[in-house]
């Protein structure tokens, strides 16, 4: 196991639940570049991401996301979404369906505005929206999402008020060589 | 916009797709650590990792895989899988299909793989196979993937010939507040 500094960053984020401050304009702005920083497949960046600040929206959430209850105003809320008309025009041309290259554009975005979270000394968790059509639909309705948008998750960000705890989960059982 | 070293080595993470040599153990034990730190649904963490170094099974990934026809053996191969069993047990204890989850936990762990290959100074690439079926059962049966087990993606990892260019994808058209 090598480690340096940027490993360590890594292997050590965890989920944080409690906030003392939502993100500064300038925080948001670099944790979104570090989510626009993902790969995608084919190179077609289906994110768009919706910030959520206003408190009544606030409300509004928490209503009906039993995961995100903890949504208030001392954080940002990001909901990351993504545009499913781009693969479903691939998919039409090709014959197969790869529509669901979406969900793994913007997990990777995901993934990666939770690690600029904690690489800023800031918390995020990643709260899910996507399978679940429950949520989806309301989340298409308080945020006026088009058709060809649908919401992957929201995820919660700000200053840490009360540390996660990084969890092991290194497990030797879930590596195979070869074959399965 | 904030700088440091560890925003830093998110936003310059690119793929590499030619390789001078595969990893050596330390390495592949610290790119799965990685892995293996993201966040999961539930804390299911239904990831498992097959490793591929034999050229046998290089060649015959390279006759089904368009997007990976840059394997051999200057390289190590990591097909990301994904038990699907676990989230559809819950999806029918709860009457809400969440089976896709898995996607979501794979996809941010194999973005954790590919920026501890870049925080090492390595190169990787993702290249995609779920949810093109015609490559899913090909590579069930050259892995010997049971039922359970979905193949997500196949990366390419190793020492780095010839750098990727990094991609700049900042849009702000992709952002908006309170609502679409």
């Amino acid at each position: 196991m090598i480690h340096n500094e940027k490993i360590d960053m890594i292997l050590s984020r965890k989920s944080v639940r409690r906030f003392s401050a939502a993100l500064s304009d300038e925080e948001l702005e670099t944790l979104l570049h570090a989510a626009m920083s993902a790969p995608t497949a084919m190179d077609y960046q289906p994110w768009h991401f919706v910030v959520v600040n206003d408190n009544a929206t606030k409300e509004n959430l928490r209503s009906f996301l039993p995961y995100a209850k903890m949504i208030n105003e001392n954080c940002t809320g990001i909901v990351v979404c993504g545009d499913i008309s781009l693969y479903e025009e691939v998919s039409k041309r090709d014959g197969e369906d790869n529509t669901l290259y979406w969900v793994e554009d913007c997990s990777a975005a995901s993934e990666n505005l939770l690690l600029a979270a904690h690489a800023l000394g800031l918390g995020a968790v990643w709260t899910g929206i996507f399978p679940l059509e429950s949520r989806i639909s309301k989340l298409r309705e308080t945020l006026a999402l088009p058709e060809n948008i649908v919401p992957l998750n929201l995820i919660l960000a700000g200053h840490v008020l009360s540390e996660g705890r990084v969890k092991d989960k290194w497990d030797t059982s879930k590596i195979h060589y070869e074959k399965f």
